[in-house]
């Protein structure tokens, strides 16, 4: 685990994806990173780097992002909220900052993260979440896509649904629940796991809509698990139903009364 | 009642007000009536009026928006509902298209509207709903909101609360109901009644505002009713809480199995 003797302090980041290249820095693109990090610059006078638990793609949303920073000037945590978010455009808002130990690692230490995808299955899309929920151009089942998201529930070796360029040392990933929650226009897929490939999320969704929509044999899901290959599997759904809702980290590293 | 051999059809639309200038055609700003007639010039190549049920200022949302075209050309009104949507932007969206007498009128003949108006009150907004809930920048006190807009409920000449403009013939409407629906994040007021002047909704949650923020005492409502002088009230609140959510109608009017 990386040491440091600056103190270090968490961050909770909800931010709406549609307008950014993604959560992380790159060249002739915007990103929320690249946001954050300038919005500190101009208060604190001094670069930060911020570490993020994950990365999410262009267009990916997230209610609960977390990511690390640290500083060696003092920090008046109220202040610097409110600075952060005054200078930050509103769709990147800051919903809190936390003292953390100065080895915490806002990557490494996380145990759990928690995904939503949202669908639209009514005819017509509603103007307000456009942006917010994929409306499929084509009849989806809901008892179908219920039982096949079981399919995908457990340990499995998720390369078939990975893509590559996530940098992960092993395919292996715990998934504890795949819930369908019915809701207005349609309903959402609750993903949670102790881990999550590159656009693992996106591409069993992706699929999951070919098994609904009949396009797909619910029986070839186990196969597809078991070719391990990213071809054999469907298309990606679309970034702008995706959500990052939570990720969370062993109680040991919690500070007393942060949350 | 204006008379034509014409059908006639009523619209029901639901709009994101956030990028148009209101709902009425006017120079040089996009309006939302003037994105639905273009559609229809494209679709059935004639020109079509379209008469809402009351106009939308710029940035105001509507769910249940109402308006009624007539036409000599045949109509299939499936397609006619899929054409549209697919010619306008993804902000506006027809939600369904029915027959009605030729002599209905989707302004004069509404004898009921509700309207919504969100307050998102946590410290720091949702990049999610930034457009749909105004924020408020001073603390609000939701019991006293809650007794200032009974004050409003009944029936009153609303002169004080309506800007110049409207064209109304009388000031006098009836407030049915104010109720205050906590949800997510703040609230929203329901106001239902028969009929809403010129900003009427906007000036009197401005309004409600000073008061449950304690910049004007609640006793002054009645005094300001009585006033009948739009100077004697605050401003009105930002026009991006608010959405037309319903335009009711005599039931003599509703065509069988059209709804």
């Amino acid at each position: 685990m990386q040491s440091t003797s600056l103190p270090r302090y968490k961050l909770h980041i909800s931010y709406d994806g549609t307008h950014y290249s993604g959560w992380q820095i790159q060249p002739n693109a915007l990103s929320i990173q690249e946001c954050i990090e300038r919005a500190f610059a101009t208060l604190l006078r001094e670069k930060i780097k911020i570490v993020g638990a994950g990365r999410t793609d262009a267009g990916v949303h997230a209610i609960g992002q977390v990511a690390h920073f640290s500083t060696a000037s003092p920090i008046d945590i109220r202040r610097l909220q409110a600075g952060l978010n005054g200078l930050l455009p509103h769709d990147i808002r800051i919903q809190g900052i936390f003292p953390v130990d100065p080895d915490f690692h806002a990557c490494y230490d996380a145990i759990r993260k928690e995904y939503h995808y949202h669908l639209w299955l009514d005819k017509t899309h509603s103007p307000f979440v456009r942006l917010y929920r994929y409306h499929p151009p084509f009849p989806v089942s809901i008892p179908l896509l219920q039982e096949a998201c079981q399919l995908f529930v457990g340990t499995h070796d998720f390369s078939t649904f990975a893509n590559k360029g996530g940098g992960a040392k092993t395919s292996v990933r715990n998934l504890y629940r795949i819930d369908l929650i019915l809701q207005e226009g349609g309903c959402r897929l609750e993903f949670e796991g102790d881990g999550f490939l590159y656009k693992m999320v996106r591409n069993i969704v992706g699929t999951l809509l070919e098994v609904a929509s009949l396009k797909r044999p619910i029986d070839s899901i186990p196969l597809l698990l078991q070719a391990k290959d990213r071809k054999a599997a469907g298309i990606a759904a679309p970034p702008h139903g995706l959500f990052l809702m939570h990720v969370q980290y062993p109680a040991s590293l919690q500070k007393k009364g942060q949350e």
